[in-house]
C-alpha cells in the first residue's frame, strides 16, 4: 500500500496508471490454436481440451442426464441466493427495453428504430480455480430477455471430464441448452468458426485471461464482435470521514482478491481515515484465504490524500474507474458529478459485491480506463438498433430539393437522380 | 448484372458473400506512420501532408478567418438545405435520449443507469474525390446532441492548404471549433495518440479509405475506440410487381456510384420485373456520369428472382445489408420481419439517398453482414452508459444473504466478508 498525499495534476497520469501486459507475443501461439480449430473442428477442439485440461472427452455436449445429475449437487440455500438474484438481475435488465417511438421529421417522413436481437451468441464461462456461475447471470440474463435466437455457453471442463454442477445448474435455470465442455482458446475458436458440434455465433461474451483476451481481439478481425477489451479488475473508493474504514477496507480488500493484478485505490479528504483503512486491512487480512494473491495486490494499493471531495471527484473522473464506491456524506449530490465510471456504489451499504452478484446492475464492465468510452455489458449489448424510414408521396416533395441539392455537393448525380424521378412522377 | 432464378439454400452463402480485401500487408506502412505521428507529432503530421497531399502547411488548426471566408462560398440554396437536414437529424437523434429511471430490484436497493457523454470524440471527415459534409452532420449532430466535452474534426486538405468551403461551412454550422487540416493515416494517428496541436480522443468516427481503416484497426489495440468496423457500401432492394422498376434502378445505380467495390441487389418476386429494372439501369446509366465506376460496380450487381417475398425476406436477413429497401405492397407488414439490417427504406417513395442526406436517420451503418450485430451511428455511439445502485442497511438485510452464499460458493471470501461486516453493523 503507498500513501501519497494531495498529488499535484501532473502526477496524476502516473497514479492512474495500470500496468498492462504486451500481449503481442502471445499472438503466434493463440493464432496457431486459432487457425487448427477453423480447419479441424472438433478434432482440433478435444485434442487441446486433452493438451491443456488434462481430459480425454468424446463429446463436447453437456448432456440432460449431466444437467439433471448436477441439480442434486448444489445446495437448497445457494438454490435460492442465485434465484434471487436472477429475479434482481432480470427485474433491472427488462427496463432496458427501449420502445419503439415513430418520429416525423418532415411531414410525409416517419422514422423509427427498433432493437432488434444479435442471432447468435456465445457465453465463455471460466471455471478453472472457481466456477464463475454469477457471469452466467449477467449474461444469460439479457441475452434471453433480448431473444437471442441462440445461446451458446463454453465451460472449462474439470478432470473428470464434467462441467461444475453449479455451472450447469445456472445454465439450466437461464434454459441455455447448448452448453459445452471446453475453456481457454479453443472455445473461442469454436464459437467465432463453428465445429462440427459447436455452433458459430455473431459475438462473444464473457472474462478471459491473458490468452482468451488475445483469441477475442484476434477474431474480432475476422467479424466475430465481442463484448468489450479486458484487462484486471479495479476499484476506486472515495470516502470522506462519515465513512466507516472497515466497510472501506473490505471492499479495497474485495477487489484484490480478484488477482494480483487488481488496482485498489481509495481516495479520501482525511489523512487519519487512510491510516485508519491501512489500518482495518492488515487486520481483516488475517482472517481471509488467498494472503498470498490479497498481499501482492495490495503492493499496487493506493492511499491518495486530497483536500476536498471535488478534487477526489476530478481525479475519479480521470482515472475512470470499473467500480466507483461513494462512501461520503452526501453521495447522491456527488454521483452528479461522475463522468466516467463502469459502476457506481452510493454510500456505506453499498458493497460492490451487491453488483457483483445480486443487485440487478451488470458485472461486466470497463477496466483499464475504458470506463471514459465503454458501457458496461447491458440489454445493448444483445440488440442492434435498426433504423427505419417511411416516406410518403408528399414527403418525398417536402424533402426531395434538399436531397438533390447535397447529393450533387457531393458529386453523387446518381443519388440525386434516385430523388428527381420520384418527384417528376 | 447477374441474373439468379430462385437459388437454393445452398448456394445463399456464396451470393451474400462479400469479397474483402486482405489488408494485413497495409499494416507494416500504416504502422510506421502511426509511430512516427505517435513519437514526433506535429512535424511528422506536416511531413506526411506535404507527401501524400502536396502541399506544405505550416499550422494545421483552421483559422477564423478561413471559417468566414468560407461561408461566401457555399450558395444560399445549399446553406439552406443543409439547415433542413440538420433539423431532421437532430430531431430524429434527440428523441434518443434515454431519461434515468430508478429501478428498486429489492426493497432498499435502488439500481439506474445515466447516459454520459464520451469525453472527446473525433470525425474524420474524407474530401479527396468531393466533400463528405453529410457526413459532419450525421457524426456532429449526435455528438453535439450528447454535450461531448470536445470534437475535433480533421479534413484533408486541397492543393491549396485549404479545407473545402462546405466542410468548413458544415463544421461551423454545427459550432465544431477544433477542425485540423489533415486527412489519411496520419489523421488517425493524431487524433489517437495527440500532438502539439491535435487534440487526443477517446473515440475516433467516420468514413475510411483501405488505409484509413486499417489505421482505425490498429489504434483500437492501443486503446482508442472507433465507430465500426469499415467495408464497402451495400444495398438490397426487396421488389414485387407493385414495384417502380424505375426507382429500384436508380437506387441501385445510387448504389453503386459509391465505388467500384460497392454491392448492390434486387431480390424480387418477378422475374419480368427483374427485366425491365435491368433494362432501366441501362437507360439510366448513359444520362449519368461516373459512368466508369457504374459499370464496374454494376458487375457485381445480383438480380435475384425467388418464389415469394418470405423468401426474400429470409434471404435478406441472411445477407443482412447495410441499407435494405422494401419496395413492396405491404411495406410495414413486412418491414416487422426484418431481423438484420443497418436501415430499412419502405415503400416506392422512400430512396436510400434520403437516409444519406436528410430524412433524419444516420447514414453511417454496418457494411459486410455486421449488420447481424452492430448498430449504426446513433446518440448512443457518443455516450456511455454508468450504471448506479444504492443500498439501505435494510436494503443490505434483504439482499446480504445471498450475496454471502454466492460468493462463498465462487470461493471469494473477502467478498463475502464486505458484506458480512455491514451485516453485522
Amino acid at each position: 500500500m503507498k500513501f501519497i498525499i494531495n498529488p499535484p495534476r501532473a502526477q496524476w497520469a502516473e497514479l492512474a496508471h495500470r500496468p498492462v501486459k504486451d500481449l503481442a507475443e502471445l499472438e503466434e501461439p493463440v493464432r496457431a490454436i486459432l487457425t487448427d480449430v477453423k480447419k479441424n473442428g472438433d478434432s482440433a477442439v478435444l485434442k487441446y481440451i486433452e493438451k491443456f485440461d488434462k481430459v480425454k472427452l468424446k463429446t463436447l455436449l453437456v448432456t440432460e442426464e449431466e444437467i439433471r445429475e448436477a441439480q442434486s449437487f448444489v445446495s437448497e440455500d445457494l438454490k435460492k441466493a442465485i434465484q434471487a438474484a436472477k429475479y434482481n438481475i432480470a427485474k433491472f435488465h427488462i427496463e432496458q427495453k427501449e420502445m419503439v417511438k415513430k418520429i416525423q421529421t418532415t411531414e410525409g417522413v416517419t422514422c423509427w428504430r427498433k432493437s432488434t436481437p444479435i442471432p447468435k451468441v456465445g457465453l465463455y464461462i471460466p471455471s478453472r480455480s472457481a466456477p464463475l456461475f454469477s457471469t452466467i447471470l449477467m449474461l444469460g440474463i439479457p441475452a434471453n430477455i433480448a431473444s437471442c435466437e441462440e445461446i451458446v455457453l463454453c465451460s472449462t471442463p474439470n478432470p473428470d471430464g464434467k462441467l461444475h454442477p453449479i455451472i450447469l445448474y445456472t445454465a439450466n435455470l437461464l434454459n441455455i441448452k447448448k452448453v459445452f465442455k471446453v475453456g481457454g482458446v479453443q472455445a473461442i475458436a469454436a464459437m467465432a468458426y463453428g465445429t462440427q458440434s459447436i455452433p458459430k455465433v455473431d459475438k462473444i461474451f464473457g472474462p478471459s485471461n491473458q490468452y482468451v483476451t488475445v483469441a477475442k481481439q484476434l477474431v474480432t478481425k475476422e467479424g466475430t464482435a465481442i463484448d468489450m477489451p479486458a484487462s484486471a479488475s479495479e476499484v476506486l473508493v472515495i470516502a470522506d470521514e462519515t465513512a466507516n474504514p472497515a466497510f472501506v477496507a473490505a471492499d479495497l480488500l474485495a477487489q484484490a482478491e480478484h488477482g494480483t493484478d487488481s488496482h485498489a485505490v481509495l481516495v479520501t479528504t482525511s489523512e487519519s481515515f487512510a491510516h485508519l483503512v491501512k489500518k482495518e486491512i492488515e487486520t481483516q487480512l488475517e482472517a481471509l484465504n488467498r494472503k498470498e494473491i490479497l498481499r501482492e495486490a495490495l503492493e499496487n494499493c493506493l492511499l491518495i490524500v486530497v483536500n476536498n471531495l471535488k478534487e477526489a471527484i476530478a481525479f475519479s473522473n480521470f482515472y475512470a474507474p470499473e467500480h466507483l464506491v461513494l462512501a461520503v456524506n452526501n453521495d447522491e449530490y456527488f454521483a452528479e458529478l461522475i463522468t466516467n465510471a463502469g459502476s457506481v456504489f452510493l454510500g456505506n451499504y453499498s458493497p460492490v459485491a451487491a453488483g457483483d452478484y445480486a443487485s440487478g446492475t451488470n458485472h461486466t464492465l470497463p477496466t483499464n480506463g475504458f470506463a471514459r468510452v465503454y458501457s458496461g455489458v447491458s440489454l445493448d449489448s444483445f440488440f442492434k438498433k435498426i433504423t427505419f424510414q417511411k416516406i410518403t408521396q408528399k414527403g418525398i416533395r417536402n424533402l426531395g430539393k434538399t436531397i438533390e441539392i447535397m447529393a450533387e455537393a457531393e458529386g453523387l448525380m446518381a443519388h440525386k437522380n434516385s430523388v428527381s424521378l420520384r418527384l417528376r412522377e
